[in-house]
């Protein structure tokens, strides 16, 4: 951490944030210039509250120079973590398909697309059983009905299911689930996560539309310390001026991940650009940049069309799709840079 | 609502959808172009599912006219919201500063300051009980003890205070809490938003740093479908790229939010800027441009600086502030433009 | 167009603007609702100022439905165009990695890299002579002494040479080059485009670090309306908040700006992450989403480092990159979608 | 600076880095800890070109600490700044209102207008003749006799003129004109900067839209550093994910670049905000802020409303504004804090 003086800071308050930090048993390193003075404080700085510091009238700034997570760090874990659930593995060169409708209808829904999507080669099914709606006159998705809707499922297909929690309240409903999401909504819902660090499930943790990567570990690094190491990081898209699609798709967010953490890293294609034809291509660009996985909206009635984001992809759509993903991932890991 | 077609769509999803339209009661206008058809829906909009039309492989893009908020939509209620809470009101021309600590502490220093704030004008007392910390190393707040802290501070001073709830298990808590406040990141925490719609208090309701001033709306809306229409906005800073301040604060928030809603607005200058020096003229702004009132922090004890916000002002700060305020307020409303 | 009125508009304003509507030679249909009147408009809206009518107290907002460029569209030019420049071909299928130097140094320097990257499989050379640069201290190029370098590197490989133009002024120093690029900050320097709509080269078009898709393809259009058919459109990162990378690279601009428009798509890997270790696993992303063609910065001397953007690849992994792109591109057009 | 070096730096090229850095003239502090090592550099670094370092190998992060303006710098040049044109100052406590209509149409348009906002208390006439316009086919403004008509409103009012220039070779057509704006889309078009330093005219410099303050002040740098002194800043709005307004206008610039810089902060609504109803609010708020000036656009001709921005007020608006706008300013600097 690198800690910033104004100009003639004063003696006394001085000396007071000197003692202060050693206190916290860091190591201070002096760089004294004409105009300015800065502090090089060298030990384990992750505990130490930056705005505190920056609080100082003597503080011009304050940078932090070490990562401030630790269980999510590559540096002192520099082995790929890999998630395993219910006989499938993501991470460390495992990749999964996670395929399934926006919205838990019907069992026939439901079924249907987790047997079409098995058949193309999806890992897991995922569903909404939970679903944050902006306004609250929208469908707010079949709730614990979706969650024993999607079990069915998965007692037909042997997929294991993700899906959304919303609240803490709404935990004792997921005891069956296999992996549990946390929305983008969600991301820094620090109380829930705190709860999920207690729970003996993968989680799959979303980034916020407005949250940076290193926030996205932030908040993995809440779930982890609770004891819960089984997190799954998911790019989906954040939020800027263009209008073109619905979000914008982070894609760096896949190496820059990766190369700061052990966790596996997957991509949303389908909320992450809000439209079916931006999918294909923004999937296959993932798999390219990789991604330890995929999560994509698939809906099994074309005709009955009013059921389904404007992002879904038809069970063929999504074959035709998974295969090319496969080559584009072998091509891609061809050699080494 | 607006929904344009893609070219030459096919005749039956095409009559599917107009079907559809008019089993929810809309009436439908044809516009038929060389190259486009727009359908103009006249209605009731707000409950339809504007996703589910966009899924429509037939429909290029639809576009809202309407707003998709009643309760909060000062179209359907004219006249301002007063929000009444111990004896104090906000909103309607009046104007109330709520001010006080970043994190309760002890109760000498939230007595301290609820005292000087008072003094200086203040209305309501607001302080840190529940702390949402990006890092799960960081202090994170003395939870169910700063409140009883609070209504101590309350008892001596006779200010109604604010404080910050983070999941719906706390409710229980703030029992006597004058005002809960739903901060910045769980502005779409949809179950808290709903269960508060149940709560005879009023919310002050918090700005997302990645949402739009409709969807600022749609929130207000979540709780006033349930029943408590006494929701205060509040502009806190959205996410930009701007590192200079901490957020950068949307003041034109005010204008637009008060003329397409009758609900009070106040601004948070010091969360939004994250600079103590910029918190007066922001302050100042925000005054004038018709904010309802404003929120800010205030720290007791500037030789002991390890404990406060890097926005804090001293209670000397304030009270001057304050002053400045008031006739900022009286000169902007010297006549209506 | 649509146009949305105010509640109860003035009835000889909207005469007014219904007449001057009409005066354009657009056709209107009224769709009156029981709280807006919605005016769809047919026909040719390019031409139609918006900013006029939203000006208009009678108006509530306008919304486009037909896109304001047309010889850009895809829609009235359905076939892809091929840019063709020194016998290489750029769109339509044929994919092209435009490689060189961040700045232009020395003719060692550049005839050496040039020499490199072709053998590596790069079809155009690039290489920056006038560089913008943030700071007025720093080094700005060789400006015309640099093209001279690039012209002989031509000379010696036979590569095509793009590089960049800062002002109108300069244009009689590009006579020689092969493709005139027009870096980010002046995508909407309107000037310098029309000049380059009366040149006869192909022109490499950068998105602006503020720009939507759409603009992008209006500064196109530009350049297209003065005569100059062949420009490549190149999306290099936008501004965000995240910090963990220098831009947010938009891969999805590739297939959005392909579906709109009939003009090549590349994209900057370098400039769009601004880090080394990113370059390869954007390019290949950029290859699976359908770019026809890639620009890379390389340098030649890793153990001189300190002449190169922190972005650069040595020629080596430049090759090894290349070769990969290759067989990712082939396995993302396995199939359609 | 502070450039931090990632763990176990090859020695001899951190010798090499060591050489380099001393032979600019700077001081190195070695601050060694277990994981990272720390260089603080003493000095004075603003032409030390942070790109160059960054791209070693051994180096992780370079922070500056110093900012790399000098010219535009407060700490250099404690004093305010006050532009001098045509009798009217502008900056160290002198405030001035500039108006005009958006485009120069007529000499009845701009005469008219001219009268009515110096009777109203403007200092200065704005008016565009080169109108930067996203389509080519909007209309481009009268250019060389839109300045004529300018030159003859002012003849008629004594009012100084300000108009944008949009290319170097416009610029024998500004010699009559007394302050010359750089319009947003050109704040980073250096070689335009350049020439603008070498002219004896105070220089309007427009914030743009994706540019942070320090951009903003490294571009007025370009202009003084040619030996213009005279600059006046102007915040504008940036871009963000909000639609509500045309651009977020970001009032903390106010406060932000006069405490970094001595030079004066104007700020427009008109542009900022793109509506008429808030162009009073934000322009009250921008003087409690603590702006130099405003640059409002006012029309003439509601009943003629085809020609005008949807954001101009009308002379009496105007009026009314400025009577507020004073009563602001003296609340706002009731007292310092």
């Amino acid at each position: 951490m690198v800690v910033i003086l104004k100009e003639n800071p004063e003696e006394k308050q001085l000396q007071n944030l000197m003692n202060w930090l050693s206190a916290q048993g860091l190591e201070i390193n002096v760089c004294k210039g004409q105009h300015q003075t800065i502090l090089g404080l060298i030990g384990d700085t992750a505990g130490v509250d930056i705005e505190l510091i920056k609080a100082l009238d003597i503080v011009d700034e304050v940078k932090r120079v070490q990562e401030p997570y630790k269980n999510a760090n590559r540096k002192f874990h520099p082995d790929d973590t890999v998630v395993e659930v219910g006989g499938v593995k993501i991470g460390g060169g495992n990749f999964q398909l996670i395929a399934g409708p926006c919205s838990v209808e019907s069992e026939e829904q439901v079924c249907g697309i987790a047997e079409a999507v098995k058949a193309a080669g999806a890992g897991l099914l995922r569903g909404g059983a939970f679903k944050p709606r902006t306004s609250p006159y929208a469908f707010q998705g079949l709730r614990g009905d979706g969650i024993t809707l999607l079990l069915e499922a998965r007692e037909r297909t042997g997929l294991p299911i993700v899906t959304e929690i919303m609240d803490i309240s709404q935990l004792p409903l997921f005891e069956e689930v296999d992996v549990i999401q946390v929305g983008a909504r969600n991301m820094q819902n620090f109380e829930l996560l705190k709860a999920l660090g207690h729970v003996e499930k993968p989680i799959l943790l979303k980034r916020g539309l407005a949250n940076t990567l290193q926030e996205l570990l932030m908040s993995a690094e809440y779930i982890m310390a609770g004891g819960n190491s089984n997190v799954i990081l998911c790019e989906r898209g954040i939020r800027t001026f263009e209008t073109a699609t619905r979000n914008t798709l982070d894609l760096s967010a896949v190496p820059v991940l990766k190369s700061r953490s052990h966790l596996p890293v997957i991509v949303d294609p389908s909320h992450g650009t809000g439209h079916r034809e931006l999918v294909a291509p923004m999937a296959l660009a993932a798999a390219a940049a990789g991604a330890d996985g995929l999560i994509i909206e698939v809906h099994n009635d074309p005709a009955h069309a009013l059921c389904d984001g404007p992002q879904s992809l038809t069970p063929e759509q999504f074959a035709n799709l998974a295969a090319r993903i496969k080559a584009v991932r072998a091509a891609a890991l061809g050699g080494e840079l």
